[in-house]
């Protein structure tokens, strides 16, 4: 019975890099030529949707209904659809809108599946960098150009105040708090920089950045990054110390002792 | 006469190509390992200095030395050499240091070349995505991997409420003019996005990008970028529209109309 979930676990993350595949497919031609942009917020904010991300997603829900008929599917363009069984898939076919538009390449692809409550398989892929950062029940790992996989790994790091911190926006942290949160873990470490989007938690689980604060996320911004930074070493919940699952304020860290420090500071 | 100092421009803008070579066979192996980062600033301040960033600048120099002994040269890492002639170069090897050190491809070499006060050649080269910008007298292009040449064109933007805005740090505009100037312009315009550095203006030279604005940059931040970004069409000067090669606070925009409305906000 075990084996039979082992190999039913395996073939799913096949899957999921073919998700991740035929993603890539429809985004690129889109990357780094005049888009449409819609306003999907309407006035007064900004949210982009692009050409690409819808044609991803249809793609990536079409090859899912043919497939899996009886996963769920949970993504960021289109209506829910519940699904029959204890599976669910948890797409962004764009993390990082912004850098997509302006050309960057830290935005990603997020390809994450749920059972039941808990994303058990996790990928991100970089179409343009030929950069994939996948997990599964066996650990993390990255590849580039579907060469030789490395296994990903947290580094240590003991004091916050010897922290690399990575985040997206200032604006996620204007007030309330947030503001208050951000500001004090902010004050502590080494360094801050933002721009990161999903970019910031596959540098987390690579041993590169040592914690990423962020508010405001929708489930999908997280869902598929989650077992990648676990599977890693790294430790990852909302700022009250639960699930991450859900979204909203987000705290990852690649050593338990700086995420411990952090979530005090964020707590109050 | 004019036929020789073509000639001459052409061969010195083989020559940066060359030194982009040269530097990032110094830096590839550097980039995602881990890394003794001094501290150049001292307590209280960080400015990362990597392994990569001083082999890199070793290498441009040597090979400067060799080519052109009469040249002069300002860079990062070492003391600045005077020159006999009317050229010098001015080398940043990493521009974007923490994003060199989280392991973002998003930081880039720059060399540039004056004649007299102004740059005339300047070479923006990312070693890990295998991207190169440069500018020559025939105008600015991007190349792939050492594949075909495409020129860059920055896109017309009339109004400021319309522009795309990239910058680096919300730290640059903490306090006094900075915060006053930067607040008014994004204000205004329709997104901000941080965590640019170079790589800001070379999309803006590829008509992705309308606006940069940034403060606190030194003259080799700056240097290789200004006829990258003029060739392409676009407008660099200071926050008093004076010239950019001194570094400091630098605007820089796709459309001389969007320029001349962030000017009169920024010199407020």
């Amino acid at each position: 019975m075990v084996v039979a979930q082992r190999s039913t676990t395996a073939k799913l993350l096949n899957f999921a890099n073919e998700l991740a595949d035929i993603s890539a497919a429809a985004i690129k031609p889109h990357f780094r030529k005049m888009l449409s942009v819609d306003n999907k917020a309407g006035k007064g904010s900004y949210d982009p949707v692009t050409v690409a991300d819808r044609a991803a997603e249809r793609a990536i829900r079409a090859a899912l209904a043919r497939a899996w008929p009886d996963h769920g599917i949970v993504g960021e363009e289109f209506e829910d659809i519940a699904g029959a069984g204890r599976y669910s898939w948890v797409i962004d076919p764009i993390d990082g809108t912004r850098s997509f538009i302006m050309g960057y390449p830290t935005w990603g692809t997020l390809i994450g599946l749920r059972d039941g409550g808990k994303t058990v398989i996790g990928v991100m892929n970089q179409p343009f960098t030929g950069e994939r950062f996948w997990a599964g029940p066996k650990g993390s790992f990255f590849a580039r150009d579907g060469g030789r996989a490395r296994r990903l790994k947290t580094r240590k790091c003991a004091k916050l105040t010897e922290a690399i911190m990575a985040t997206t926006d200032p604006l996620m942290f204007a007030r309330g708090r947030e503001k208050r949160g951000f500001d004090a873990v902010k004050s502590k470490v080494a360094m801050t920089r933002f721009g990161g989007d999903c970019y910031a938690y596959c540098m987390l689980s690579a041993g590169l950045v040592d914690l990423v604060v962020e508010a405001s996320l929708k489930p999908y911004d997280v869902a598929a990054l989650i077992p990648i930074v676990k599977q890693a070493g790294g430790v990852m919940t909302n700022w009250d110390g639960g699930s991450a699952e859900d979204g909203g304020r987000i705290l990852a860290a690649g050593d338990a002792r700086i995420h411990r420090q952090a979530l005090k500071l964020l707590a109050k």
